[in-house]
């Protein structure tokens, strides 16, 4: 039975690669310019038959106790127990129970964060002036109206009836749909019906929903009640400014809306002149309807954002070359839509601006950095994949968009998005505060342009427009040559013509009869330059998320010992505490020698821990190697001389992957521990001439 | 006619000084434990003629354009047309016309915040290995409810009838005693009676105040309809968490509450022992009902708390050594409440310890360190004074509370408070979330205890309790030696005794009859340890008020000039940017030299600035200047090589205070603009050995 052995063949890796190529088919065919539903259909089919054979195996390998899958599990587990143990994070109000999405930076945690923060603004703000800014969280309501997050920034949502218990509309949906199609009652019209519905699940609107959860006969998952219509919830926070109530505010969902609104000042603190950068780092909101996946979807978190505003037909980066030869992993979107293998490809920055792969030098000379920040903290790059969003994954108004997304043992998660947004935001504001937001630009030499003089009569105007009148006079002033050329033949074929998007007036429409205008007149003007709206390229950042992923990728569990000891192998920079100090032996002289080395490395700005705990060395080292500090300085008999042993003023030093140990006098620790924390030199080089001491504790 | 005389030779200060006595023996008055309400009216009617003195002073000043009142108006003027041109603060959401009481900072701003939030995170978490935490501002309702914001934290409010406008009844409710007790047709008698409640006007519960307005005739001011009556507003933004509208949600109004809540978790993080500090820097907000003050009375902003938790009755600090010899302005209760001049005084942190002016050791420690923090930062210590709170102004629990208070134009304003809380956030979160908040404390040898072994008769007893009974069993166990006697003797006097504060029942009272206790006796006992509720000492930080006050003191318009040239002489430190790079002009070879002196600069993480625009140098120095930027580069012809000038690889630096310039090699000028910028060198020292050139530009 060769279909028998093949099937044993397949390891779970590989299935869960065709499931994810198989998505990403369906993904495709979904984005043709017109859908094949027939083909789509097939394709759903194929891909639930995979997730089908891929739980199997799971379940089968899980029952017979396979080891991939079960240290899969583990490694989530253990990482978890580590950073809720020694206090990376904590659940917020635990005491009180806690409530979904919220959570605390402990100690550890809170050190890494200030130390991630240091890095993106030493890597972003520092080395490319960027201008940073500083905008409340309580966020006026009209500002987040004109963004679009009033009306847009939901989830639809579905209520028991009775119990008024909340649930997100798509998932009940989803729930609901694979049961009935994996249901044998299910008539195979049906089949292909639910099929469909089951494939467009994120793109339902308001109404579609209803139908849908009707069609399928929806109720409450647990008390089996009806369900109130569905309709879109709000995903931010709201709260009222001022004590009238009639304030409306929000917690910002984002950001990058502070940065937008004060463009105006930010061009004219650059000395009007572009490109510039902006960056925020602050706290944002989201009041998920249902949090889940731990850390990674939580209902308030830091977001470091870069607003760089430029000319919309301009986008080189002056410093681009100094990037081009760094390689990214690119997952484009041609190489996710490829048939076959869809996999990531190594490619030099400067190579995917010139093939196209990346829409310009600016955004991708912010793919090149994100990537060289995220090395920088430690991430694993083999882990790291840029991915390109396809078409149908973009606002209407987006050029490209790419998101770094780093694998941890939940998937592949998003933690950077790196968007061309062009001149969406600032123009949605301007028009929205009727606040210029433009910039003006100086042509090389002045250009000569068409404008056409329109002499009219106004007083025929008058009657028919009355106070509109001025729109419509500003409107007949500022015609391009086609607008005039089609007036012209509207007015003699039918002695009258429409003008479409005349500000000012409701519906932008004025009917223009010819007795209006008098005579029309082509002319040229010399123009030394002119107003435009800048795009902006944003790279955004997800605090937490980074952090996440890269807390599993440094953890490892020491080998070759029966206790189970956890490690977390962060960079010296991005580590929490940079030196653990330990008397040897709980007495007042080396406590006292404990406490000079303790000052001497905090006055260099080094964070540390005295440990004069009497538990043995070794428990000790395990500590510190689970907050993840790299150093541990031991002061011993030999530093303070004992009966046996002559005082030689050195104390050891440990790394803490390599448990290598050197000596070094008491006078030289804190510079050496200073260099070393900086990251600026390495173990290896700092020690060579050192003497290496024998390990006996461990 | 002396009088007159006296009378012009009156300065403001004085007038002012006079009136601020006046106003602390109110004060002091006030507080006395059996108030004189006659003296205490006879001290308003002072206080009120003391001010009405002054205003006409200062009004017959400015008419007559007084320089010393006109120069403190136009310093302020000054300051603020500076911060907002130069963009360290912009009203929040500027272009849709903003909102009361929210500030963004824009890019200087920024830089200073985060400099200040640096040294301050330096000065206390790193050097005293502080336990920093970070706690989300979206905050469950129940925290806050335990912690009496919910019920508390609040002013009272009145509406217009008929408009709905919203005013502080306090403000309203003065403003017309005020207009009452100036009214010659007020009777003698009810003028008293005004006084009295001017007096008391921050001490009005809801229902005096209602019936204070009603009184008084108060009517919304401009309108004059009438006023709703007086109801607490709470000054906390609501909000709901998560989707059903259930979950009542508040945005912190202080960082303190994430810091009690996990107490349990930080006592375990650091072995169970005590004493250990823990931090927080964080946004905190509250709904002012009318904001006021600029940027000292905001609706959101930064603040750092520290919460030190150590044992209550052992409050002495194992650093207090390092600042015993540190001087301090202190203003103690009693040189608030002394007869004639109250003046703050010059003491050593010690000796304030020693002569019990301060409470304890630990609460003088961190005074002392917040005075070395704000020097530090470059704030005028002259303008400094610590003010210990009145009796009356602390709360009961709170044993003794000082403000680091920060002269500006605005008066004295509170900017740090430091308070030693007692067990009062701890019990209170016990209490609320029925978790224990308690440390463990072995004592140094055994202590006998005296215990009372109490031989009950259930049966009677769970008749009278039923469920409840378990609860008198806990309180009749653990009876101390007088609670014991007492009983004794009810028995005997009448049979049956009150038991106070019985955790678990309501009212906490249970009346126990001499038939339900069958036999009682004393044993002792060996006690190794107790359990208790460590006290807090807290110092809190109002982030934004110290840049505010640092800003003023470090503002100054350079003199001998016709321009107005402000000058930030924040120190390098806090300074916003450490340095500026100017090509003398505008050519290639120039600007490649910037660009790369630009870059050795930014790589050793001193944030710089490239000025390539046109402009003169001296123009430039101004901009430079007026940003608070230290140190400028300026890269000229003996930096390159130009006909007349042989090339020399120096270029000049010039000092922002001094205006001192000095050559210095470009291969040097990084480092030695990095040493500068962190302070720990001097600009004397670090120039003696160089060039110094001739000031030309300036």
């Amino acid at each position: 039975m060769p279909e028998e052995e093949s099937k044993q063949e397949l390891d779970i890796d590989h299935l869960q690669d065709l499931v994810a190529q198989q998505g990403d088919t369906v993904r495709a065919l979904k984005a043709d310019e017109s859908p094949n539903q027939a083909a789509i259909s097939q394709a759903i089919e194929t891909l639930k038959q995979l997730k089908i054979d891929l739980n199997a195996e799971i379940t089968r390998r899980k029952a017979s106790g396979d080891s991939m899958i079960k240290s899969k599990e583990d490694f989530r587990v253990k990482v978890a127990n580590s950073l809720e143990s020694r206090l990376f994070y904590i659940p917020s109000f635990k005491i009180y129970g806690g409530v979904g999405g919220l959570y605390d930076y402990g100690p550890p945690g809170c050190a890494v964060k200030a130390n991630v923060q240091k890095i993106w603004r030493q890597h972003f703000v520092i080395e490319e002036s960027m201008l940073e800014v500083e905008c409340p969280s309580v966020t006026l309501g009209t500002v987040l109206k004109a963004s679009g997050h009033v009306d847009r920034f939901t989830d639809l949502m579905v209520k028991d009836a009775k119990t008024e218990e909340c649930f997100r509309a798509d998932h009940l949906l989803g729930d609901r749909l694979e049961e009935l199609i994996a249901d044998p009652a299910t008539r195979k019209d049906e089949k292909a019906e639910f099929e469909m519905l089951y494939a467009r699940l994120d793109e339902l609107k308001e109404e579609e929903m209803k139908m849908a959860l009707k069609r399928c006969g929806c109720v409450s998952p647990e008390t089996k009640n009806e369900l109130s219509d569905p309709y879109p919830f709000n995903l931010m926070f709201p709260t009222t400014i001022g004590p009238s109530g009639n304030i409306q505010g929000f917690l910002r969902p984002e950001t990058a809306q502070g940065m937008f609104v004060n463009f105006r000042e930010l061009l004219y603190f650059n000395g009007g002149k572009l490109p510039f950068a902006c960056a925020q780092i602050g706290q944002s909101f989201r009041n998920e309807i249902a949090p889940r996946a731990g850390l990674l979807r939580v209902r308030e978190f830091t977001q470091a954002e870069i607003e760089h505003f430029c000319h919309p037909t301009k986008k080189d980066h002056p410093r681009f070359n100094e990037v081009a030869q760094v390689e990214l992993n690119l997952f484009s979107q041609e190489a996710q839509l490829q048939a076959g293998k869809k996999e990531p490809f190594r490619m030099k920055t400067g190579e995917a601006v010139e093939k196209g792969i990346i829409a310009n030098e600016t955004l991708a000379y912010f793919v090149a950095r994100t990537h060289l920040f995220l090395k920088e903290l430690g991430v694993d790059m083999q882990r790291v994949r840029f991915r390109q969003h396809l078409r149908h994954e973009m606002a209407h108004y987006a050029q490209d968009c790419w998101d770094a997304e780093i694998e941890c043992s939940y998937g592949w998660i998003e933690c950077v998005g790196l968007a061309d947004r062009s001149a969406f935001d600032l123009d949605a504001h301007s028009k929205a505060s009727k606040v210029d937001l433009q910039a003006y630009e100086l042509f090389d030499e002045p250009v000569e342009e068409v404008i056409f003089e329109v002499k009219m009569n106004k007083q025929i105007l008058g009657k028919s427009f009355k106070k509109d009148q001025k729109f419509v006079i500003d409107a007949l002033t500022s015609l391009d040559e086609a607008a005039a050329a089609k007036i012209e033949k509207d007015f003699e074929d039918k002695g009258e013509t429409d003008l479409e998007n005349v500000q000012g007036i409701d519906g932008g429409k004025a009917t223009i009869t010819k007795d209006m205008v008098i005579e029309m007149k082509k002319k040229t003007k010399k123009v030394s330059g002119r107003n435009f709206t800048p795009s902006v390229i944003e790279p955004s950042f997800g605090i937490g998320r980074i952090m996440y992923c890269l807390f599993e990728h440094a953890f490892y569990v020491r080998e070759g010992d029966d206790e189970n000891k956890a490690v977390f192998k962060l960079p010296p920079q991005v580590a929490p505490i940079k030196c653990t100090i330990f008397p040897l032996v709980n007495n007042a002289e080396m406590n006292a020698a404990s406490h000079d080395i303790y000052k001497s490395l905090t006055k260099l700005a080094v964070s540390v821990k005295l440990d004069t705990t009497a538990i043995s060395i070794g428990k000790r080292y395990c500590r510190t190697d689970e907050l993840g500090v790299p150093f541990a300085i031991t002061i011993d008999h030999r530093t303070i001389g004992h009966t046996s042993t002559p005082k030689d003023g050195t104390v050891t030093v440990r790394e803490r992957d390599s448990c290598e140990q050197v000596r070094i006098k008491v006078d030289d620790v804190a510079k050496f521990i200073a260099d070393l924390s900086s990251g600026e030199v390495e173990w290896s080089r700092a020690t060579a001439s050192l003497e290496k001491v024998l390990n006996t504790a461990e």
